[in-house]
């Protein structure tokens, strides 16, 4: 891997991944368009030789072209990634996950670029019956918008894989943890116990079991995967996760030990948090764990770790407590 | 069942659709844009009381929208059905099945139009390793455009479903033949030897295994599903097919007798027509048998169906013979 593009490069995982590739010595193009990427994450690793940045919006497939040029690989990590308000607006998974993926292939193509890692998710099972759950499960039923615009994208890879001779490597991630963190139930419950540290509301029962992979052992995970996979065209699908679960519950108390807070729970009720959250994802990760990754946090400390951050890193929060509850 | 809306509704499955409905008391409007539906197809229904049309684009929401006013049922019939040529023009399966059925979902939302019966397409399982495959076959990888496009559709649907209280059907084909059929390999072949009846090219190694329908089997199980789920939202997947498969030198076998034609047979070679295309399709059809519904065709039969009705309507296939191979 020589230079790589980033789609969402400032965002959560990309500019994880930008920190991570540069100091291998790959250069790297950081596309973003900062709506939800943040300057601060990649303030530093744009001081570096080697790493640039083009800011743009995955719709503009022009501008896509030129930051794929000379590039070997894309990770192409942008999304939509409010996976609970989807209902709210049913085209916008459509457009920023499917349509937004469609044009990063098109871009692709016209530059002769064929290597693409895709950031799917373990919500493509849907409800699945089969714990942990192989990349081979049966056939899933979708259950909310983000998945199924994530599904279409793994489609669209493959297709372009069998068609194009390109190598597509699908990641399907359960949820991540660590530094930078900005979404997600750990980030909710964090900040609305700042906003309000006596009660705290819980979407659901509080018994959904979820897996969580910590930040710095995902980046390894892709690299393994796309090292692995660099000469070899195809579709490689790869589920990463931990081979662990954390029921909702148990993380709140990690949480409000941290905090040191005794706020009120309660509880709203349901087996599920929102229309489409699924009560109970593990995934089997027998196939990259085969490559030799193999992850070096534990949930706990994943969860330990972001709360960390989260406390040193006030401007990732503080203008969340604003605009009410961010759940 | 009271009024249906079916896009596509001029096209081959559309308009056979549109007589049976019709027939039933149903009262029918038929969207199409006629850019592969045919005036002829629908001339005799709507001269019927009850049968109307709107003469538009998928793509034009606010048309969809008049169409859908008071409809119980949409049969989302119309796609782009080129499914070899696929790679040529890489965006029309996404503009045409995927943003297409988006358009239509919210289009019902907007009219309280909630059930929806979708056509997929067998080609969704990929290169199926279980035959016949089931509905809840391993997660398939994408091979084709068409495929990941109608996949797409799905994924949708299935999201409307658990997040809007949709009824989804949705029924994933083999081929279908019989009266309009007007592409598919069997319209290439009898094209092919009315243009020059002393040789036919076969795409791949002529062992293809082909699973096909005939169209009053495919409108009876499309219709025994519908009653079925009528009153029950949710995502219902349904295989349409027969449980025999023809291998292709051997529909070739059924065409050249029929028109009495001893051909030089000459075969592209491979496995694949074309890439995209499955050696093997024969899918598992005990769900839909379940409800009681099951073919009244033989593959031999509907092929001879079908022989009978191009012999009877040029009109369908003379305006092929000038523009070269068709395939």
């Amino acid at each position: 891997m020589k230079r790589a593009c980033i789609t969402g490069g400032a965002g959560f995982i990309g500019s994880n991944l930008t920190d991570r590739l540069s100091a291998n010595g790959v250069e790297v193009v950081i596309f973003d368009d900062f709506r939800t990427g943040r300057r601060e994450f990649v303030a530093e690793a744009l001081g570096r030789p080697g790493v640039s940045l083009v800011e743009g919006d995955v719709l503009d497939v022009a501008l896509l072209q030129e930051a794929f040029e000379g590039c070997d690989w894309v990770f192409h990590l942008q999304a939509n990634a409010d996976v609970r308000r989807g209902l709210d607006h049913p085209r916008r998974d459509l457009e920023q996950n499917t349509i937004a993926t469609s044009n990063v292939l098109e871009a692709m193509r016209a530059n002769g670029v064929s290597r693409i890692m895709f950031s799917s998710t373990g919500s493509v099972y849907g409800e699945p019956e089969l714990f942990p759950t192989p990349e081979d499960a049966p056939f899933p039923v979708q259950t909310s918008l983000y998945a199924a615009s994530k599904l279409a994208g793994e489609g669209l890879i493959e297709a372009y894989a069998a068609g194009y001779g390109f190598t597509g490597l699908i990641c399907r991630f359960v949820s991540i943890l660590g530094e930078r963190y900005t979404h997600g139930h750990v980030f909710d419950f964090f900040c609305a116990l700042k906003r309000d540290p006596t009660r705290l509301r819980v979407l659901g029962d509080g018994r959904q079991e979820k897996s969580y992979l910590y930040i710095g052992d995902c980046i390894s995970a892709i690299l393994t995967a796309a090292e692995h996979h660099h000469d070899e065209p195809g579709a490689h699908i790869y589920n990463l996760g931990t081979e662990e679960t954390v029921v909702v519950d148990d993380s709140v108390k990690i949480i409000t030990e941290h905090l040191a807070l005794s706020p009120d729970i309660e509880h709203t009720g349901g087996r599920r948090g929102w229309t489409g959250d699924s009560p109970l994802i593990l995934l089997d990760t027998a196939r990259i764990r085969e490559l030799g990754w193999q992850p070096t946090l534990t949930i706990e400390q994943a969860i330990a770790r972001t709360l960390e951050w989260l406390d040193s890193s006030d401007y990732a929060w503080r203008e969340q407590l604003v605009g009410g509850v961010p759940s």
